[in-house]
């Protein structure tokens, strides 16, 4: 079983940073960070996963409802997670950069810079962007539509990836006699010209240790599932039901083995959100401290950007949730939405209320007992390779976690109790990827 | 006087890679770095400087040739910054960014994350690219012209600036009882409109610890003179004689005068190419082992690019440079490589035997007791306000200005022997910038 830890400061109930043991200002104090992804360590998880937005997400009314808000300002994370790798030595470290508003030669340096620091751990989660807020701080008005961010995305893939396999493993010689600095066989540059993109190469920096740093994404809409079926070594999902994991995790391997690949070259990681108590009765109580917490004007903002930033704010909050307009934003997000509230006939706060946690993802509470059995049958079942995990607020639930629910699946035999390899990859059981150069030669 | 360590690896002598103690391979080597940089530190330097450029020089007419040369790979600047920043704790720490090849809210982010990481430590040398290498792996044929190229930079500024004034100093209040994480009145949403860049804002990282991070910039031309004069704290430049260097630093005063600022709030480095020894001989046997390193093909290419990337691979070796067409790259450094051929009468293979070293920089070669001469003449006669100091190879070339020429400057009392603050402006003397928003308000 794969592990990732889900760890945005202060943690992922939407309430997290009022929690009395919660640090509402650790997005921006790397001792905290530091602290947490040692924890993880500890717990052998095979990677930390950061999320990112390039912006402070705008659809509250105004500047006093945003301020409501706890998740505001933090590490961008390539910085944080460079300085992470090297008060590390194992745990794999994964970072959110958006195909949409950076160029690939400047992503395709960041990640192959983090490896080589990290001497093999780096992970790019890919993601296209579902905001007008990151939008407007990149020159437009709104997002680019849907589609269009993926054919971006497609492309902007093609050019990274190329210019990954610049050099050759074997390329760089040093050789101080000859004054020969590498062989210039071995470097290939890449001359991409397409349609969003023209890139020359070659990328200045040597082929890094893991070959290429591990493709995350997390996609599920058509879209969504056709490009991690072609790029993604790990897809990061939401999903509610084993039966709806059962579905998702078998379109995801027949599309990957439609692009010629190894099913078994992709780990699909459902997110679950995770309450733990070493009794049901003190799970719930934790539980219900955040509950007791979630300001409503917060619980909306937080709905409304699930549902892909449409206005609910004139819908009364003990109403139903009526369909609404489709965006450009998420679409696999907005529909998962819609089918809890309909599924369970929710009120529109009775549905923040129960998104306030896992924001879409999959709830578990209970015992280190429970919480395995269920993330057991999800792994045994086909519904998963293994889990990103999300603690409601941070250091505590993180510290549950891994005093709690990873000795009891330790105890099965269903995860690791020291890391066998030193790379994100080993963790993960991928292979190292071929040298596959797509240039036109030097 | 405050001095920079300008330390790209292997060194900053054309043929440094190849000196039998130079690590060839340091580019990708986190430790290697460390080490230099707290050895800067133990020097008391003020910063460490990276410079940069997103992608490969080309200025060779093949693999053949540019295998050849020794500075290809290596850690993309804020990665490596971000890392050293965990494992220092005094030194300042400037990256290299180009306004031509980035979007400012990145840029915004990235430097914010390094200031607050670092706990003030953060500076940002401001860049608009000088090679067609770069501009063909964004989308470019050719690099836009030298003006438009500072007409972007002009208003990137701007938008970045304003970024990092967000957020008032006091904004967050983290006050978990009442719900109310930031105090509304306190943030400032930028809403830029102009030519090149459409940016709302806010930025997602509260205000950074200097305030801003330190604007370094290195433009000599007319155009970057100017754009200093508006924007540096910091103004590096490649000067010669003692009587150039006290002309273009009047000058840079006078226009920053001009702007209403304090000429004291910018500092003039010139940078210097250092070769200590205990004995002018011993000086001098350093220096020709790294001479006699030097291939005609990397020298020639070396030139080449000072030039601007104009082609003299037709003309004799032994014969003198023509007056060559101006090109969109550096324009001053193109001006100081034709004047020194010229003043000092020398053939192709003379002048980049002359380079090789300093690149265009001053050099300095000697005893710490001449080389403190000299520097103590140009900060005393108006000439320099400290230098950016070049070591021809790592680490030797480092430890031997840290070893011998530092504590002859401490022995004059014109270098300090301890941190007396703790973040970059402290070291530089600059002044924490006061809150000032550009935006529409909230």
């Amino acid at each position: 079983m794969n592990l990732g830890a889900f760890l945005p400061a202060p943690g992922h109930h939407v309430a997290a940073w009022r929690h009395p043991n919660a640090r509402p200002d650790g997005g921006l104090d790397f001792a905290y960070y530091r602290s947490l992804v040692r924890t993880a360590e500890r717990g052998k998880f095979d990677m930390v996963f950061l999320s990112d937005g390039a912006g402070v997400r705008t659809h509250y009314k105004d500047a006093d409802e945003l301020s409501r808000q706890g998740r505001m300002v933090h590490f961008e994370p390539l910085t944080l997670l460079s300085a992470l790798a090297v008060h590390t030595t194992h745990i794999g470290l994964t970072a959110t950069a958006s195909t949409t508003y950076n160029e690939p030669f400047n992503v395709a340096r960041k990640f192959s810079s983090l490896d080589h620091l990290s001497a093999g751990r780096a992970g790019w989660n890919v993601v296209t962007s579902v905001t007008d807020a990151e939008a407007q701080n990149f020159n437009l008005d709104r997002q680019p539509a849907h589609a269009a961010r993926y054919h971006r995305a497609r492309e902007f893939m093609e050019v990274v990836t190329g210019l990954w396999d610049s050099w050759e493993d074997d390329a760089f010689l040093y050789d101080k006699e000859s004054g020969r600095y590498f062989d210039p066989a071995k470097l290939h540059v890449l001359g991409h010209k397409g349609e969003h993109f023209q890139v020359r190469g070659p990328l200045n920096l040597a082929r890094s240790p893991q070959g290429r740093p591990v493709i995350v994404q997390a996609g599920s809409s058509g879209d969504g599932m056709d490009f991690a079926a072609r790029w993604a070594e790990v897809v990061f999902t939401a999903q509610q039901t084993l039966g709806q994991a059962q579905v998702f995790y078998k379109d995801v391997k027949d599309r990957v083995a439609g692009h010629g690949r190894n099913p078994d070259d992709v780990k699909v990681l459902p997110g679950v959100f995770v309450v733990a108590g070493r009794t049901q009765a003190e799970a719930e109580d934790k539980y219900a401290v955040l509950q007791d917490l979630v300001d409503p004007v917060v619980g909306l903002g937080l709905l409304t950007g699930l549902l892909g930033d449409v206005d609910i704010s004139h819908l009364p909050l003990d109403g139903p949730l009526p369909e609404l307009p489709a965006t450009e934003g998420s679409t696999s997000r907005q529909q998962l939405v819609y089918e809890q509230a309909r599924s369970q006939g929710l009120t529109i706060r009775e549905l923040f209320l129960s998104v306030a946690g896992g924001r879409g993802h999959r709830f578990l509470l209970g015992t280190p007992q429970t919480i395995a059995d269920e993330l057991e049958s999800w792994f045994t079942e086909g519904g998963a390779d293994g889990f990103n995990v999300m603690p409601g607020y941070l250091p505590d639930g993180l510290d549950d976690i891994v005093d709690l629910v990873v000795p009891e699946l330790q105890r099965r035999g269903l995860f690791r109790t020291e890391y066998e390899g030193t790379t994100l990859r080993d963790h993960l059981g991928l292979q190292r990827p071929d040298f596959a150069p797509t240039g036109s030669g030097s």
